[in-house]
């Protein structure tokens, strides 16, 4: 614990960066003398305004996003963006394909055969989503109208460590939990979209990066809220956004832009990871449940031989002030998500309480 | 202004009750010895649990909802609804009718026209929506699959003042902007939607409340997330929910609730509306533009005969601490939204400065 703060391991929705929950404690009830809350403000008002698009310049800063493409901020999540993204893409070829590395990949791409025939481009089902399928694997169709993946995979404790080669069809990029962990190429997505609530601000807010040139091409029966073409003309405001949300991710974006952007995040989320897995692979006790060369710098899964044991470890974790270290119920064993928020300080104090638990329980 | 704060007129986002605000201050670091903001709390942990049941229950004690209905909290809006609506009730019919009072109205009729044959049962626009339609005037076709209007119009000061009889043709209504204002009788709705951030919450929830046999006849391609029956059976958590936006609703219920509920809170808007509206009647340099009898208790349309008086009002009602009266676009003059969360004392500092500027102007 940090003061009274817990150290908290949840997968999302997961901790914010102390200084920007002091920030919003402390304007909470009068937003930058403007006599109001951020909560309370009108979307259309200059102050809102200039909330909005300070969150939107620098995420486009700090990312580097090329002319090319539009930020939109939006709502409900990441799975609305598994229909959004075949009713505005899948076009006239009427086919995508999709990599399924885990839970929310297979969930993309069976809501999206409502929309179009999908392909299983490559799948780690088989091996219970342990690792990632290299690029020679990928069976790619190149008449596709998009490929779809998800960077990392909470549950499974994985992560893509390259960027598939595609040729000319779009890269599509569920990014919900490791968006802005560190330097990525935007030009080499057709659409990046991510759920907020991992590594960006309070759940409610979904963030989409595409290649301006892809919208304008929805099925005409789609939603009207469901049309980036929509989106882009109206700013991310055909109506009222959510505009906590956005305020902050942009006291977010400001402390990533203080602590030295998306390169020095890259590094200390790094040696973040490394420290937990370092140990994982000494340990006599716990071992990672991920191959190490799909390791993700986001989501550490171990575990140990027993249950039982597990369970305790999570249980008596919490009770020091590491919580929701408990895997994902459709794996078990446990999981520490530590995403840009964690600071090293927290790592450790997880890091020796295993190395207490390991002591006393082997 | 009340201490540092002004009084926000808003038509939405807009004034949240400062009892509620104080508590999200307080609370924002750490939320009931928790050890973590509601900011950062897994929507699957039992402290947000027991923030998402309490929100539901007082909601449902506080309109008196019945058994036969679910309260969904979800994310996109009222536009959202505007497909969602057709997409699961339009069924085997195929056709609804839509009133027509004002803007959003209109657009929710426009966006079913994808889903459905939709029918005008009755439209104020030759009358610039100053008025709205009485129960025989309504051209109700009696094979529809819903009845959709909307209860209080914010941009023309317009409200129903009673509820439609369709027979056994569901009610739909758009209560955005008068929700919880006063009690309604849910039993006589079908489905009840309502942004929240006029009178429940910021910006980025959506309230529905719906009968629950109406639930499960979505068509087939309808995205996952816009399906009433997989929001039910998810407890409105399919994914991760606005968990902020609910918090505040929560602590905005229990306002209403201690304040005396419902009927309380009717007097008081009802005697604030009346403030305002006799003041205009009695006027010589402003008048209202809604028709006496359709006039909102939530929005009052005003406006003098000159357009740059109009326009210098607003500019120093804001300089004097009351802001955003300036009317919507489409309409121009004035707009004093006086929601839940509007004190007495904002209706009477704002009646009293309209009063000093007539003096000055007349």
């Amino acid at each position: 614990m940090f003061g009274e703060r817990i150290y908290n391991f949840s997968a999302g929705p997961s901790m914010l960066p102390l200084p920007v929950l002091e920030q919003a404690q402390e304007s909470l009830l009068n937003w930058n003398g403007s006599g109001m809350s951020v909560m309370e403000m009108s979307h259309r008002s200059s102050s809102f305004d200039s909330i909005f698009q300070d969150a939107q310049e620098k995420l486009r800063a700090l990312l580097r996003v090329p002319d090319t493409h539009e930020i939109l901020f939006l709502q409900g999540g990441a799975t609305t963006q598994f229909a959004m993204v075949p009713l505005n893409l899948m076009g006239e070829a009427g086919r995508a394909d999709y990599a399924l590395t885990g839970n929310f990949s297979t969930k993309a791409y069976e809501e999206a055969q409502k929309y179009g025939a999908c392909s299983v481009a490559a799948s780690s089902a088989g091996e219970n989503h342990t690792y990632i399928p290299a690029q020679e694997e990928l069976q790619l169709d190149g008449g596709a109208s998009y490929f779809h993946y998800c960077a990392n995979n909470t549950i499974y404790g994985t992560e893509w460590q390259y960027v598939p080669e595609t040729g000319a069809v779009p890269l599509v990029c569920d990014m919900s939990s490791n968006i802005l962990s560190r330097p990525i190429d935007v030009g080499r997505y057709g659409l990046i979209y991510a759920g907020a609530q991992k590594n960006m601000a309070p759940a409610g807010l979904t963030v989409v990066i595409l290649r301006r040139a892809l919208a304008g091409h929805a099925r005409k029966d789609t939603p009207v809220m469901l049309d980036y073409a929509v989106q882009i003309k109206g700013g991310s405001m055909y109506n009222t956004p959510p505009c906590w949300c956005i305020y902050i991710l942009g006291l977010v974006l400001q402390w990533l832009t203080d602590l030295g952007g998306l390169e020095e995040m890259e590094r200390r989320n790094g040696e973040k990871a490394a420290l937990l897995y370092d140990y994982l692979d000494e340990s006599r006790l716990f071992h990672g449940t991920a191959r190490p060369e799909a390791r993700s710098r986001m989501n550490v899964t171990f575990r140990t031989a027993d249950k039982d044991l597990d369970a305790q470890f999570a249980k008596e974790a919490a009770a020091a002030g590491l919580s929701n270290l408990k895997g994902h119920r459709l794996v078990g064993g446990m999981r520490a998500s530590i995403y840009n928020a964690m600071p090293m300080e927290g790592v450790l104090a997880l890091r020796d309480f295993m190395a207490r638990f390991e002591k006393e329980h082997i």
